[in-house]
């Protein structure tokens, strides 16, 4: 039977701590990685190939693009910025789950290729919280906090295209349900086939 | 917004160790309670009503039937028992997730009335486990012990009609599954209306 991992993908509007959340996932799950985009832009300090990007140059981007070898990808000013396929595909096949933290234009992308995966929509705890938190990345003008945070407030009518919202208020209780929607979505009947079950009555165990 | 428990539903063969687990689930969960069936029993040595079950009159009990105020019910031998609306009914709105260890016949009957109650099958981890599991519990002859296995195996084939399947070997992580069951449908999108999630980011908490 299927040991295939999970594709989990995250999203949510700028400021409901998206980043933080998956950190804290990955450091307590070693079956869990966080998937490694691509990118054209040139590493920064401390930045390692592999571990924060794949630097490819614009030329590799443009033909991974081609070659259908991007699961989504989007252009920020002058630099591409993507998901590779064999990245996500490699340690799924391996058994472990990924997680794809991502915006909501690519989470949209990915639901198309990967109807399977497991949709995640993280929210900021209140309106106040989420003014508080963008405010605080530093929003160097009023008219640009109010462009990001009429972004964020429109992001959440997207909703409906999740399977689940999580509350980001108290980060330990946030990846406790994020543990638990992994758990449970592997004991998802529409995820087992019939055949299996009785293959594991014959031999061992499922949902593992 | 409404804070209505979970109705989780919880079958699985004779054998797979629903009622364990169930007890295990409840003494680690204060906002769980388990259902407490009607029947026309007389009460054994010890039993309490309210606690074990409601004891009712056979009169009373027809009476409950006719006024469609039992889920589900069924006839065993002479006695009737049943699942009462009332106390699911009551403690869902009071706010407690409530538990139904039920037949995969009742359970099939809960489903027309609650489409959105959670449904879980609890499976042994081995066919070697479930043999040994049945003659443990002291079936007499070959004979009765070969038509209970067979009914159990039989069952394993209403599994698409249930939410979630889960493998009852280790108890302290078949319990963890469950646990996580009820964590993760409480985040699921289609169990939160759009509009609570705005009133949430004007006021409070969400998935509670």
């Amino acid at each position: 039977m299927s040991n295939k991992g999970l594709l989990i993908v995250i999203s949510g509007p700028s400021g409901a701590g998206k980043g933080t959340l998956c950190k804290a996932l990955i450091s307590r799950n070693n079956k869990l990685k966080l998937s490694v985009s691509c990118t054209t832009r040139r590493p920064r300090n401390g930045e390692v190939e592999g571990i924060n990007y794949f630097f490819v140059e614009q030329e590799k981007f443009k033909d991974m693009i081609e070659k259908d070898e991007l699961l989504e990808y989007a252009q920020v000013y002058d630099n591409y910025y993507g998901t590779p396929r064999f990245f996500v595909d490699k340690n799924l096949n391996e058994g472990f789950d990924v997680i794809l933290e991502i915006d909501i234009q690519g989470a949209l992308k990915i639901k198309e290729k990967y109807p399977e995966a497991v949709f995640i929509f993280i929210l900021p705890p209140s309106m106040e919280e989420l003014k508080n938190r963008i405010k605080k990345r530093g929003s160097e003008t009023e008219e640009s906090f109010l462009k990001r945070f009429k972004c964020a407030f429109q992001e959440i009518n997207y909703i409906s295209k999740y399977n689940y919202v999580v509350t980001n208020d108290v980060i330990e209780e946030a990846v406790k349900k994020l543990e638990s929607i992994i758990i449970a979505e592997k004991c998802r009947v529409d995820r087992i086939k019939q055949s299996d079950i009785f293959i594991q009555l014959q031999e061992g165990c499922l949902n593992e």
